[in-house]
């Protein structure tokens, strides 16, 4: 594992959160993305070398809104950044973590995203994430 | 706001935890330190430029003890560093943020504090962190 690549927050309105948040940062989201998959609109902030990553749910079956209604507004998940997401899920299944999907996929931001089980990280959401090269 | 400093995690058992995070990051924490103001023990691992702090209750009345009965084992704060922070804490309560406390303390890691309250940053609590010069 590399370093923190992002913080993803679930929010109720991206509206609403990217003002609040450009105020508690001192400034604006650099880009906005929609990520089919998930069913998120998203927002992205650069502080440093890591990023936070706003998530609005587009539906009512998207991940981020059962997490909401679970648990309300808040950090969902941690990111970080690995050279090669295939051997880091082999390095830890075999420490015995366990993984939500047993494929990486396409997440935003040009990456292959794979997470692991909370239950196995203290009740952290942890996401594993490689840059796609061109 | 400068960068993540670091991600603060509330664990029931620092010495469990240490193993189960030394084993997903792949290295070992780099620091432990007792923090009395708090009642807590911590441990830090370096992830790139940012940190994650283990956070452990000495005492039933410590807000981390408060915390994981309250919410389980999980992500308690996220620590901004600044570089003056009664400056940012003056910008912010202009921007119409709410603060846990009026003036900063003393906290792990030789720095000075402030905690804005979460209700006024969607569900996240804030820290703000200033290293202490010599």
């Amino acid at each position: 594992m590399m370093k923190l690549e992002h913080i993803g927050i679930a929010v109720k309105s991206l509206k609403k959160s990217n003002q609040l948040f450009e105020s508690l940062f001192g400034r604006a989201p650099y880009k906005s993305e929609e990520v089919s998959s998930e069913a998120v609109e998203t927002s992205f902030f650069q502080l440093g070398e890591t990023k936070v990553e706003l998530l609005e749910a587009k539906r009512e079956d998207s991940a981020i809104a059962k997490f909401i209604e679970k648990k309300g507004e808040g950090i969902h998940h941690l990111a970080f950044e690995v050279e090669d997401i295939e051997l880091e899920i082999a390095r830890l299944k075999s420490e015995g973590f366990e993984f939500v999907m047993d494929q990486p996929k396409l997440g935003a931001d040009n990456k292959r995203i794979c997470f692991l089980h909370p239950k196995s990280s203290n009740g952290v959401l942890v996401e594993l994430c490689q840059e796609i090269k061109e």
